[in-house]
């Protein structure tokens, strides 16, 4: 893809990326993309989000342990049996190095200076996804993981984060190690409901 | 704007819109800015969005009120003096009436059955932020509101939510009363910190 892309074909394209070429990744193609992440909406316009860039190899490893770690603590065995086995394979690579395998790992953070706790999840989260898809509209990869956050405060100690900053996503970049075909999805007049819940469309 | 237009200018041009044209909005433009939304990443694919899209006018009315209470209770206080007075003006007009004025009002909602709850919110604004995107892509206008979530029993009940389902924004569909010019931003390199927190980029 490239910046002219039209809208609707950037979402309808966007994978989760757990395996990346190595290779480079230059710091202006990084601003792209988070400069697209600022401009979403935040709570009364708090603009509250942080963005933790880490290229340094023993920081993106050290990441990456903890990553590891949070997915054989629970996650895989909660996933075992939920999910198709190609995903659970493919999300086993991920979070056992495919994902801090990437030249570049953003730790997205909300300051809760900026805005009420209560808001700064609906604050972040849409800054994320702006994130992830100017990253597939340049031709990155890129995911949206959670995990590392079950290890709040080694994460913290890592990236140094105040008291007031919360790391809510560890987002890979880099180049994909293959092209991903469209997802696939639930027709949306299955989650549609007319008025109230239940009722259908 | 419409659908071919370029992703960059889409994210660059989203604003929040809190007054609408009196015009009826077609349920294909609802379905196709919602089939937007399904393309957003969730925990483990799980898909856990759920959209109640309210068009019956007392039903508007109701939430309208709801926005209004909430607003009325503790937010405008709250805001009063940290928001610019225009923005407070806007916000102000938009909870007491001109969200509720939209022809649509979608509930965006995430199923618990579906993800665990500490993932959930992960799961379901980067799909708000799709709607949102989407509507502007197609000239709709769209704001994420959450004012409403304060009084989550009422909603509840006015929604017919069972008790896995967890309403998360309140997001107004419809023509904009006016065009609104793109937003700015604080430079996106305020907020970058190269691989530790505070370092600066």
């Amino acid at each position: 893809m490239n910046p002219g892309t039209p809208f609707f074909d950037v979402v309808r394209r966007q994978r989760a990326h757990r395996s990346f070429r190595d290779e480079p990744l230059d710091d202006a193609l990084v601003e792209q993309v988070l400069e697209a992440a600022t401009y979403a909406p935040s709570a009364e316009n708090s603009q509250p989000w942080q963005f933790v860039v880490v290229r340094d190899a023993a920081l993106r490893a050290r990441i990456g342990d903890l990553t590891r770690r949070a997915w054989e603590a629970g996650g895989r065995d909660f996933e075992r049996g939920r999910l198709p086995d190609r995903l659970l394979a493919d999300v086993d690579r991920g979070a056992t190095g495919g994902v801090a395998a990437a030249p570049v790992l953003v730790v997205v953070c909300g300051d809760s200076s900026f805005c009420l706790p209560a808001v700064l999840a609906a604050s972040v989260f849409p800054a994320v996804q702006n994130l992830l898809l100017a990253a597939g509209a340049l031709g990155l990869g890129s995911a949206l993981t959670t995990l590392t956050m079950g290890f709040d405060a080694e994460l913290r100690e890592m990236l140094q984060l105040p008291d007031h900053i919360q790391p809510f996503a560890v987002v890979p970049l880099g180049w994909p190690a293959r092209e991903l075909r469209p997802p696939r999805r639930e027709p949306v007049d299955t989650k549609m409901h007319r008025d109230r819940f239940g009722r259908g469309w």
